[in-house]
């Protein structure tokens, strides 16, 4: 194709998506124009034209699949229509089946080659099962469509880049599961898609599961007896991997511009330091008045990226939720999708 | 007395603890010329000698115990002098007994009620344990020569206050530790040192231990079974309490005003967002270039507050070492040894 086409999808129509898909519009149309890239939304034409009337915006036109891999500039992709109407901020199986077939469309499209990534909006994990599909969420149900295993979460605000070793279970269940092998699989697929993000040397961390990386092994032996031997291997091959570095100052170094990414080892221990850094709150309101932050998911045959921020029903269809992550997770979606194909998306 | 005496232990004399002590004088000057406070610092005179030469600022007068308690303005009061020189950057015995020392003669001091408060400079724990004290670091000294258990760690950068549930333990043993008897002790012991820290009607939060506070159950059921009911009982009791609120999304709104202090699960959960906010590092060098942060030690008999960075053996006695954190640990400590005598540190 001449330019890449992405897809948006809505997510929930219940939530913060449509807005936000066509806010981000909005703060692309330039580019657009300039054909530097054409944006599908994936999602209900309907929802669409309620979320452009409150934010007084005229919504794309509606085309077939056919017109897909040829677009320019921006249209609607419809998804089936809805059974029932759905309602800003109300939890329904509807608002979860709507949010699913985008993501199937959109999924299928990028597999056939007519669109160059994926860009998801927030869906509603309650809504989704109401609607019969029990994925924890959108990286589980992208693995299960393209029916890959082993994908890895990578959050990123800006070049702080983090990916994470686990992340959707019991803070139990860590230590079983952040294994050498997954460990350097996630190591692997770092190091990949940093340089298809255009990091020629990519420097990572490997963040330590214990406290000051066990401290000689009195709060734990995994950083000396898994992480260490791991690190040694990447070395010796030349790579620049450091680690175990303690995980309460990996993250200050990795601001710093010390390395491009940091391996942590589970949920929060990634979570806390890219949410810090790129969401703030109005304490007044309790809103959220910045959200920050990418999600992306490597080891997809897809490139996936995603807003690293939930459906927020509370201020749905009022028209002032923030796009400032939709953005960002177009932008990191063109960079990899202008990455060498023969790489995949990380592998 | 009529204004408080604080002391400053010195710590390892091969680290950065005499050049900031010295600092953080020559920064305070005005106050203790003012009367606010007296500030004695517990170290071996030969090595603050050497300190001032580098810094080119004359060490204060030394004097003897009996002077303490009446001192005004500042005065070295000696350790026993040590047997052999100890080198900038060099672990050794001597090192980690005079560390020893300065905090024995310290806490006794302050039982004695003869000092209001400890500030302490970081030691060395490997030349701790090369001198025969073998102590996971100051908290459990602290506790072991006042001879209480149960103290509690918590971290402020400003008033963004982080009380950890545990600490210094691997991540695996984290699980079985946060016991709801263990929890509500962190809790009351915080919300009493916020009181004495001026905050009348204190608000905390409890952070998740695990993702989305177990995503209802999916990602383990502690925060509901333990800490939830564990909140509902504050709450009914009119404290000001919540949570479990999920650890990655908690912090932001710590930072906006939202609590004065989050109760943290483990060492990296709270130590990440303290460190991130406090400390940076300046990527050509390598070396921290800001270090702001106070641990503070809740549930000893005396105050005693800390800085929160370690001995930075790397540049020691070369005089660039920054003494932010050591002066905001003099400032908490002055604001807990304000505070009504009757309440304890405390508890």
């Amino acid at each position: 194709m001449a330019h890449p086409v992405l897809a948006i999808t809505i997510g929930d129509p219940a939530g913060i998506g449509p807005e936000i898909a066509l806010k981000a519009l909005a703060q692309v149309r330039h580019r657009l124009d300039e054909r530097e890239f054409a944006l599908v939304l994936v999602g209900d034409p309907g929802t669409l034209a309620a979320a452009g009337r409150i934010l007084d915006q005229a919504p794309p036109p509606v085309i077939g699949e056919d017109r897909i891999s040829t677009l320019v500039g921006t249209a609607i992709l419809p998804t089936p229509a809805p059974d029932t109407p759905t309602r800003w901020g109300e939890t329904s199986a509807t608002g979860g089946e709507q949010a699913y077939q985008a993501v199937a469309i959109a999924t299928r499209l990028a597999q056939e080659g007519r669109i160059a990534a994926i860009v998801t909006a927030p869906l509603n994990k309650e809504a989704l099962h109401l609607a019969g599909h029990d994925y924890a969420g959108h990286t589980e149900m992208l693995a299960s469509l393209t029916g890959v295993s082993g994908s890895v979460m990578m959050l990123a605000h800006g070049t702080f880049r983090v990916s994470h070793v686990t992340t959707h279970c019991a803070l139990e269940e860590v230590p079983a599961r952040v294994t050498a092998d997954r460990i350097g699989h996630v190591v692997d697929l770092t190091l990949a898609t940093l340089r298809k993000m255009g990091v020629a040397q990519p420097r990572i961390a490997i963040a330590a599961l214990n406290p000051h990386a066990g401290e000689g092994g009195i709060f734990g032996r995994h950083d000396i007896d898994v992480t260490a031997p791991l690190v040694a291997r990447y070395v010796a091959k030349g790579a620049r991997v450091v680690g175990p570095v303690p995980g309460d100052t990996v993250f200050v170094k990795l601001r710093a511009g010390d390395y491009d990414a940091v391996v942590a080892m589970y949920h929060d221990q990634g979570h806390i330091p890219v949410k810090l850094l790129g969401f703030s709150v109005d304490a007044e309101t309790g809103r959220w008045n910045a959200l920050s932050g990418v999600n992306i998911t490597l080891g997809l045959p897809v490139i996936r990226t995603s807003v690293d921020h939930g459906t927020a029903f509370d201020i749905a269809g009022r028209g002032i939720a923030d796009a400032t992550s939709l953005v960002e997770a177009i932008d990191y979606a063109l960079q990899l999708a202008a990455a060498p194909a023969d790489a995949g998306n990380g592998e």
